[in-house]
């Protein structure tokens, strides 16, 4: 017998994407508990770049949306109640959802690479509904507890951090090294703080949005380059004595920003692609990647960054609202998609709320 | 004062090339040794495909031939003199030769990177002479003892060998990967060797000529593809029930070779890039780097492999007869260059032997 | 439903260890299995040192055998029946059992380092019924298959060969290393094996039977040493011109075979400890490990080894018959028990049959 | 043609060990470079723990002083003159001295692992003199410049700091991890330091001496235990809810020290043995080792540290001040060696100033 808040529910209310560029508010039954299961109150869920995609074409790949689907995975909320095998939380505990739920039975997920999983079950990636609802229900090894010290804005952005996070340790990124990031939208953004706790010493950061620059200094970037403006390259390659960077980190999916990072690494450093461009082949420097025997690391999602990420934001004092830039209410979550899809320039992180500020 | 065997004589033969396609015969002084330096009298040098390329172009990308250089760096021999302070050999010992003696004291060298010292002084690479001589003089410290059980042709070929084996550490060839090699020149075949010797139980090759796809099957290749006649990426993922491979090594510099490795890799696994394209820029597919997390290690020659090498040809009885092809003395060196610019579909490894067979 | 062989009887044999020195044969119903499990027919069952210890003593460390139990884990049999979400395996499928089944929630399992799961199932591990039994059922994930030409007794012996490949990748064996194997029981026999694969040039064991090191031989340990007659260390410095070997793996239990691997290490090398001794403290010479920056690591089971394992045997002709010394029905385990315990001379691996020979 | 300062003088002032417990100052000449050597005025020198040791003992294990030699090795100083070939430096140049100068050309040099070279010449380690001088002459790729906001104590202090930056390095703390530290010495008081930079998140800190665990706590030491009055394992287990540590780090060099931070280490975690015990066998318990698959890595002084060492010290604002306690002209070098073999309770990193404060 599941255990559970005291006034719990029988419906609740769910944005879903019926269409291309449409999303209805719908009432749906509150979703009923496996015994390892626990139902989260959903409090903040951030928009990501792939629910835009997802809301303006779609489809992601291979990935096709052939019936309504509710979209959201960056998200926080509180323990409404828990399946009658869960040991980890009780009703009224605050937590962050790593929104990929494995099979943890396959070679990938045995071998500690559980982002390679083929059985995940990953919310908001079809035929699996996200978190724009006031409720979902989650497998408890994918909820970690959220401290006092922390919002619920900070525990959904531990989900674009925790591809920060995975990227730096798949690059290796240490302490003193230099490195640098281009593309400064959210996970850019994060990229930078993870860079930071990774004990970066120079953080070098390009876009062509001012406003993005600016977000990326408040966070702890050293340099940040404007490409329509300067040659990165060049002034990277000055700021390194010609050296170039230890690590570079590409997370604005184009290939011009892709090749910007390939030319700032330094002979026997790393680049992680991050990004993911709208093209399939992007041509790339090959003699430089043999010459100076590059690391290319590709950055799928992430594994074992959620305890992480929350100690990092918990114990740091980042400036977080550098990154959230706007904020509904869940009945307009077209809107928070149309806000995001349009106002690239302005807008970072949007900030839907299921269940009211 | 150094030791020295009896007769050494105060001239040598050595073949230099004086020109694009032109190399001759010149009567040079031995070279007197520092307090380091070891004489080796060479008695087999291999012929690579960089030095068929510097006297095919003149040069290779940055490195510009612009005096008469000797070329040749693929060799072995014996010891015929020794500096006043060497301690690791004595006139008589049989040696094969690392070729490139490099600083030790910049940050790579001290790193364990020693392939990437901007010092470095690199056989036949401009402006350094190379082993198409009778006598060469080279730090003791990159000479390495070549069993009684192993020939100076051998010896050589440890060369094109470190290749293979440091593309398989970098790339973590372990045993029981699955490994498919595009490329069945000498360092392809060299890497099926290396591959073998790193366990792998299972190697693809691909290649379009049928003498050298029937060479990598003697050197212990599972299956060699002709990419003229089949799908390499196809029969690849038969094998491995759709799954790919653990590692790629391209070292055909070729394009097609280098996406068909790519594609051939499973998730999770790496690719490594070890033939240099003659155009910069090569299309890869960069949706599937990320979404497959692949590694990508360009492999710039090797660091730390000789000891390896020589253990593994003097304790296994691997066919390189396979390899060698063709046998020139020296003052027929241009007529072995040609024969390895020319006959590429006949030629495989190209001996020249200064100093008798 | 589940899916099962024609005949399937609704009844087993088993042998139950019902009190120190005593096992006595019952009759249990068959398990019935949950949807992931599958019933195998035990075929081939290994007794361990843990099992005779059990049997012995009543308890390892913390585990303490407080009720009737059934023991034995190593071991290889074909599927009879399977759980209605089965997808791996069918009815008649030949298969190697691993016998821990872990969570594949905690951070361990998420990590790729499953053998520490506190959670954990293991056959034979109070208070976990093992596989003197003519069926065991086991979740589906730790089955894996048997080629064909591999018997049940190899199948069985991958479990012990498991702890030795995981012990060569912990110490990171290399081909080319130089390996000192401490102890050579079964576990020790079958590290001699793992180095192998693992690409060991010499591989120098120590024992005081000489059955023993005479089997070591037969499966390729270069030099063998009764540490009656000689001092290891002292023959091992001399093989390796006073350098040390690499790696020691320790699998004797004892404090002097310890105390010898960690004396043969090289500056730089590796120590892996799996042998559990009896005593709790054993003195080791801690400036050695300081001053030549040795790198101990305790070796617990194993993770991710059964693919490996089977591959390694499946694929080179092993002469496993050296290991294998003594042959019982399923009718007579406390005698292969007895055996095991009180033959330490002269038997190696005792094996069990369940459904005959 | 060496470049050099104004007014080089002809002799210099040192403090020359000439029995145990005497140092007597000495005029010398001014040591002449060879061509890559530099020649570093001296203006801070701290005395290290071996220092004291050789004062006391005349020897550390097999390193035994057999003539008069110049104690100290952890210093900083000013470029006076540089050897002709000397590209790095100019006169005038601030640098820190990394003091084990080595071969460049052993298999451990080339591997990265320079610390086990065993040509090195490492200043006051017999039969080589250290820097207790005015001036000392240095290889210049051992000489690294010294930011204008770092003092020349700090420079020094660089040295026990790469010793906690290797150790962190070896037993991979993290960014997020738990760390104990077990005695409060200069080097683990710069180890708290140097796992801060790695991105520790808790620092559990052990001696007992008041004052070296109030200086732990002002260098960042999350907790402070003095194992005279409480139970470190005991009170680490319960602030990590009886996980253990991450990573234990031994600086104390006393056997129960050592067995504490083995205790203290979490399944899957690495103790790091810093500390120099004075007997030779220290029991441990290795039935923990084992099942808790912990890793023991010895630390002997450090490679590649310098350059990451300066730059944490220069970026960071640590408060130094907490570890240095004492301050001596040289003529008072041993004063400042009796100081600081005498006031083992008061006194921390005692420094001597060979040119005036």
């Amino acid at each position: 017998m599941e255990k559970q808040a005291n006034q719990l529910p029988e419906t609740m209310k769910v944005a879903v994407m019926t269409d291309i560029h449409k999303v209805e508010l719908e009432e749906r039954p509150v979703p009923s508990l496996g015994s390892n299961d626990v139902l989260v109150k959903v409090m903040a869920v951030g928009v990501c770049g792939s629910d835009v995609h997802y809301y303006d074409h779609g489809r992601i790949g291979n990935f096709v949306v052939e019936k309504p689907i509710i979209l959201g995975h960056e998200c926080a909320g509180v323990v409404a109640a828990v399946g009658e095998e869960v040991t980890r939380f009780k009703v009224g505990d605050r937590v962050a959802v790593e929104p990929g739920v494995t099979c943890g039975r396959c070679e990938y997920c045995k071998s500690g690479r559980y982002n390679l999983c083929k059985e995940v079950e990953f919310l908001a990636t079809p035929p699996f509904d996200g978190s724009f609802a006031q409720y979902i229900k989650h497998r408890e090894d994918f909820l970690f507890p959220l401290p006092d010290n922390m919002t619920f804005e900070e525990g959904a952005l531990v989900e674009p951090f925790s591809v920060g996070i995975h990227a730096c340790k798949r690059a290796r990124v240490q302490p003193g090294s230099t490195v640098a990031i281009l593309g400064m939208g959210p996970v850019g953004l994060m990229a930078v703080v993870a860079a930071k706790c990774f004990g970066a010493a120079q953080i070098y950061v390009t876009d062509i949005e001012p406003a993005r620059l600016e977000a990326a200094k408040r966070l702890g970037a050293t340099e940040a380059f404007n490409v329509k403006d300067v040659d990165a390259v060049a002034e990277i390659k000055r700021l390194t004595h010609d050296a170039g960077v230890d690590v570079a980190i590409e997370t604005a999916g184009n290939p011009r920003a892709l090749q910007t990072g390939l030319a700032a690494v330094r002979p026997g450093g790393a680049l992680a692609i991050v990004g993911l461009p709208a093209q399939d082949e992007i041509p790339l420097n090959v003699p430089l990647i043999s010459s100076y025997e590059i690391d290319i690391h590709g950055i799928f999602r992430y594994a074992n960054t959620y305890p992480l990420g929350i100690s990092f934001l918990a114990s740091n004092d980042f400036d977080l609202n550098a990154v959230i830039t706007d904020k509904y209410p869940l009945e307009q979550t077209q809107d928070a998609l149309e806000r995001a899809l349009t106002n690239k320039s302005g807008s970072l992180k949007v900030m839907v709320y299921p269940n009211g500020q």
